[in-house]
């Protein structure tokens, strides 16, 4: 399949009675609420039905695998009630995060502990509600399991390439495959279930064929372990999966063909372990909306032909991925003739400039006061947002 | 004056009874606070003894100088308290930084309304609560305050050079000297009063003739205008004064005198305009510490004499900065033998990595744990903090 021709489409909710038209005729129910609330600016308006949509086209693309939403993605409770009701999983960077999702209604057995860092306090928390699955990829992170969270499944992560991601994770997380091997072969003494490996291509990872070469040194790991009698139950693919920007995306099918095709090679077609997938971007992003307002146009000191667009949104009310991601801008006056532009934030620092010389272009007719749309935004947003810079309220957001 | 030999010493506070040992003996209030309060981590205390002293010292070395303190680097109310006592001015970056002040007892007359985007509404809101002095870089923002505030005194911002900045401006803010003088020259038409010229030499700014030329260049530009009968009565030098990270830096009477001197050159020694400072940094870093907890250490995956220091505090409880600011951190372990290492936050995000080739040392004694001090943290931490990324609170912050 060549990758050129696949592109994703937003899944569509049921549609209204009247089709919208507009910036956001592919939002009908975001287009119905912003045009009926019409809320304070900056805001993020997210259809759960899309998030809905989203979570089973990911598992009807990569059937028997197990959907751990990576809530850090957006935490919020009408998402996460969605999830639940959807029989999800959860992969959790934190305790606040697990107590979350317990909150929501999950169950402690659907619930993955999947930072690598994690102090030992949050670790027993976890474990005393009832959390039993733990990532890490040290042997002082593995003791400090052994010690918080006795008799807990434990995942090795191992470090893979992320090339062909936006927002690659290397070094930070993972280990090398002989420290992998080493933690696995000592969980057992410290009386902890040696459970699975994992690993993570990078974020809004565009190369379907990524998934491939980690399945294989996984499940060469896995074989070897094996014969040691350290029988590992499960692959933790990660996430990675992409929201809708600019760029064209491949379709979710053309990741699970991939996968599915590289779990066949590597383990055979008749017995795979468990495979676990965690998608946080995929899930949420192209859910939401940002809207924001035209706060200022101004002629560039240098280029007379390009302007800067000031917004009321930017980098410290939760647009900080525009360094490696370009979101798709629309406005009401999309019609008209374009021109060049600077898209920047409201705060009185440098760096809040979302785009400089992306190549954005936004209608010459655009004025102080009128609206622009971020699209596919639901997703590490709104709790990226700075507290209160410049006197600034973090982004607001609503569930429709 | 030869630059190397001008380093800045954290102005101590009155010496406790006992003066403290470790590494906090140059902050005894907030080594005290620590010991005393054993905060939960991470979390900033400061010295808002240290505030004021930083206060006077600038108000000293720049004498006749108006000092309005740019409250984004720290709106915290003991620190505008504090402010208030002394006596001091407001460079407020919103409607709320505004109201945040008057209600810590500022005058509105002593407010500037500094940020050169402001939506038409916070414009009207802070005219009605008395604040009459507003910046801008554009015809459309001069329209806007025109509309909004009418009878206000207008700055006009000019766009400088940054070089020698640890974090430069240019070019979201500024116009072209050209512009400047189309706006002011516009302004008493609109019913407003063209009041001065602002500059801006960027933040962290390390070399302290950068204010000469722009000083020139303003004063050229008002003698201009003064011709036409338009008498600018305020020149704002901005801020960019330091705190002190791990670079050396000239102290604060090196900056007085290269500005005393260029404001000499420009206006003569018995005329000078109104001379207003916006420090923020300045003011408020050096009286700061963020107090964070070793969370994990391994070794790196490619280089085994490399340890990846993980720390409770990262990029998203306040430290964004480090991208171009070296902190100074210390630890209680400091005179033991030393190795290289990377410094994490402990977000599931790759972003969150402080410092990985900035060749950082830490104790090789140093244990998951173990208390790690980053030193002037006082200004540009707590409001930039992500308000829940990852389930992580803000950053907390503490005032002694």
């Amino acid at each position: 399949m060549k990758k050129s021709t696949l592109y994703a489409a937003a899944p569509i909710p049921a549609a209204p009675e009247q089709l919208p038209t507009g910036p956001l005729k592919d939002f009908p129910k975001l287009a119905a609420f912003f045009e009926a609330r019409q809320p304070e600016t900056p805001c993020l308006a997210v259809d759960t039905d899309i998030v809905e949509a989203q979570y089973k086209a990911l598992v009807a693309a990569v059937p028997d695998a197990l959907c751990f939403y990576a809530i850090k993605a957006n935490p919020a409770r009408p998402i996460l009630d969605r999830m639940v009701k959807l029989g999800a999983n959860y992969d959790c960077a934190s305790l606040n995060e697990i107590l979350m999702v317990l909150e929501a209604g999950a169950s402690p057995a659907n619930v993955l502990f999947g930072n690598t860092i994690k102090k030992a306090g949050e670790i027993a928390e976890a474990h005393r509600h009832g959390v039993m699955k733990y990532a890490c990829d040290s042997l002082v992170e593995l003791e400090k399991i052994a010690k918080n969270a006795p008799g807990a499944k434990v995942f090795c992560r191992i470090i893979v390439s992320n090339s062909g991601a936006a927002w690659p994770l290397s070094k930070k997380f993972g280990c090398t495959e002989d420290m992998a091997r080493e933690i696995l072969r000592k969980a057992p003494g410290l009386g902890l279930v040696p459970y699975g490996i994992s690993f993570h291509v990078g974020s809004q990872q565009m190369d379907v064929t990524q998934w491939r070469d980690p399945i294989l040194r996984a499940a060469g790991l896995m074989r070897e372990l094996a014969q040691e009698g350290i029988r590992l139950k499960a692959l933790n693919l990660g996430g990675g999966f992409p929201a809708r920007y600019r760029q064209p995306i491949p379709a979710v099918e053309a990741y699970g063909q991939a996968i599915v095709g590289a779990l066949n090679e590597a383990f055979g077609e008749h017995f795979w372990p468990e495979v676990m997938l965690e998608p946080g971007r995929y899930i949420c992003g192209d859910a939401g909306v940002i809207q924001a307002e035209v706060v200022l146009i101004s002629p560039d000191a240098e280029d007379p032909n390009k302007r800067w667009v000031y917004l009321d949104a930017g980098k410290f009310s939760g647009l900080i991925e525009p360094e490696s991601i370009e979101y798709r801008i629309v406005t009401e006056k999309d019609g008209d003739p374009m021109g060049p532009v600077v898209i920047a934030g409201p705060t009185c620092d440098s760096v809040d400039v979302l785009y400089e010389n992306a190549g954005y272009e936004l209608p010459l007719t655009l004025a102080v006061g009128d609206k622009v749309y971020l699209l596919s935004t639901g997703a590490y947003t709104t709790t990226y947002s700075a507290i209160a810079f410049n006197g600034f309220p973090p982004l607001k957001d609503y569930y429709v």
